[in-house]
């Protein structure tokens, strides 16, 4: 009784995971959180058009989705100036990650990103077997500048930047990624990640120009618009490209539910801009909090606000541990030397009580 | 403004798409079905309690899934006599043939399957470079034996069978599989697809054997459990070959609303039944309609029936398009001599009054 052998190069992957869950460490821990702010949720949920378009749909989850996602592309490529060939959808931005790096890499192939970028686009890619090239951050920020030697010179198929920036809450204006995106070389694709677009400044985001193929653009319904767990996003680009994901998607991949509440979601701009206010709110308190602690919160576009707890990476991480104890879930950078910090995600009034009242003991505890 | 290379396997890639949705084919016609028995759905719904759970976790959508599974996972190793760590969850079966075939194909790898089998599974095997070989139905079954043949001759790491079968919806007794498994050969691993398993006769399925390597059961909640649009499913097998697919799977990919609501599905036996019971009239009427018409209906273990035209593929392909033209979605096999066939799924009572007046319309039509 012999498995037959694994391909080559799943047998050199790590067993590793991207991420553990909140609820894996409830499980360990015997004990709920009574904070829930380290994933970068919205705790203000989806729109409640969006949740009632879900629990009508509800009923109908016995009829596959519609693998084209027809009326949802047309909103989005409605909202967004381009036409419905411009637009995938998919299972989150994870799901379109791993497409995107199906597409262009395989053993041999490099792709560039910034050392502790986000950990799951890393993982696609040495799924497909290719070569993962970084450069650090610069003042917490990804460096264009860098990030534009480093695919130059290294011949990188995908370049990886996200904007806002996740796990640093660190932003560029559009002239700066415009300014990329012209000096891209010829044979690299920009995977330019704004699941966070829409806390940032006006202005963060450049002009969608779906004529150029070398950018393709990714979107989510699991941050502004809270539905994380009803798993779907999109990413927009040049319609050649866009088609290629036909080749190899899981067409009937994309849930019904959650298309129908994306497309209710779209409509309710009075509660996205409800959500956006609650944010900056959440920003500012927990930056307040932070700073009567002795750390330095960062600037934040998104709706997370990472600070500086002022020493290295096995403090923060103690500071973190003593959160955690506290039943407070947050999460932090993984690499040095953005570890120094820990990440906190917007909460409601009651979130950030718990977090005001435990830091401090957490702090201590740490010392 | 140059684009990189796709990777080599996608270059070969043809940009077809296993199936076209109902939806695509209603703004296609300009006109809605007026009876939706195509795509072996369960008309009949979801159990009840999985409605309720899934409006209930509509509003707890912002929060990402467990990404670990472990409720839903834990009750389906008590329900299957085996641990937790022998079940991966994914975003319905097609999601975990992607996964499977990723673990094990790359280019030179051999699979085998037969002639006219699920082309899902074959999209996923071309996706990821392997070459496919196959061997015709047997009267209208998939054939162990031959495939067993096949499978040995060809060294193919993995084998595929349905059983029940789709599109014939024909199936071998638990016996036969396990005669089959007792014979696989070193290196093959039996991707055993049970899609339909709930609607055969007692028998159809063997024994869970977690403990042989060779064996991986593919199971899912979008056929009698009615939930096709929620997209999750699971595949049993031993505990090494299912802790590899964390490798590679989307971690977070299957969506937290389809997690509760497949809960509760599990809980609620008596809607299982009903629907069970619903499916067998149903066949049974159908069987009758196409009888009615001088159609020959095929022996049925699944939620449909497929039923023998009785010329060749040109006339049942005109035979299916009289139907659809009449607003009747339905389908049928792809390859000869499979595709002298048309292919039922179960209906209300109002679909099958569609059908039965339409059939005889359709049939003359096609004269």
């Amino acid at each position: 009784m012999s498995l037959p052998p694994y391909a080559t190069i799943v047998q050199d992957l790590p067993s590793t995971v991207p991420f553990v869950g909140p609820e894996a460490q409830e499980r360990k821990r015997g004990r709920l959180f009574r904070a829930r702010i380290g994933a970068n949720e919205s705790v203000f949920g989806p729109s409640p058009r969006a949740i009632e378009a879900m629990r009508q749909e509800a009923a109908e989850a016995w009829k596959y989705c519609d693998p084209e996602n027809h009326d949802l592309k047309n909103a989005l490529a409605a909202k967004h100036g381009v036409k419905p060939e411009n637009i995938v959808m998919g299972e989150g931005i994870d799901g379109l990650f791993g497409y995107i790096v199906r597409l262009f890499v395989e053993p041999g192939v490099t792709v560039a990103t910034s050392l502790g970028a986000y950990p799951t686009f890393n993982f696609h890619v040495a799924g497909y077997g290719g070569r993962l090239v970084t450069t650090p951050y610069v003042n917490d920020r990804e460096d264009p500048d860098s990030l534009l030697a480093l695919a130059t010179k290294e011949k990188a198929r995908l370049l990886f930047l996200a904007n806002p920036d996740n796990p640093m809450g660190s932003w560029w204006d559009g002239a700066a990624i415009r300014a990329l995106i012209a000096q891209l070389p010829s044979g690299t694709l920009l995977c330019l990640d704004e699941a966070y677009c829409e806390f940032a400044p006006a202005g963060t985001t450049p002009p969608i120009d779906v004529a150029n193929p070398q950018v393709i653009r990714f979107r989510t319904f699991s941050k502004a618009y809270g539905m994380a767990g009803a798993r779907i996003g999109y990413a927009i680009g040049q319609a050649g490209v866009i088609k290629s994901f036909d080749k190899i998607r899981n067409h009937f991949g994309v849930n019904r539910i959650a298309q129908a509440g994306a497309l209710a979601a779209l409509a309710d701009e009075t509660h996205l801009t409800w959500v956006l206010d609650q944010v900056a709110a959440s920003r500012d308190r927990i930056a307040a909090i932070g700073r009567a602690n002795g750390l330095q919160p960062l600037p934040s576009a998104t709706n997370f606000v990472t600070m500086d707890c002022g020493r290295d990476g096995a403090y923060a991480r103690k500071v973190l541990a003593e959160l955690i104890s506290r039943d407070v879930f947050v999460r932090m950078p993984g690499v040095a030397p953005l570890d120094r910090c820990i990440r906190v995600s917007a909460g409601t009034k009651a979130d950030l009580d718990v977090f005001e009242a435990t830091l401090p003991e957490a702090l201590k505890a740490a010392q």
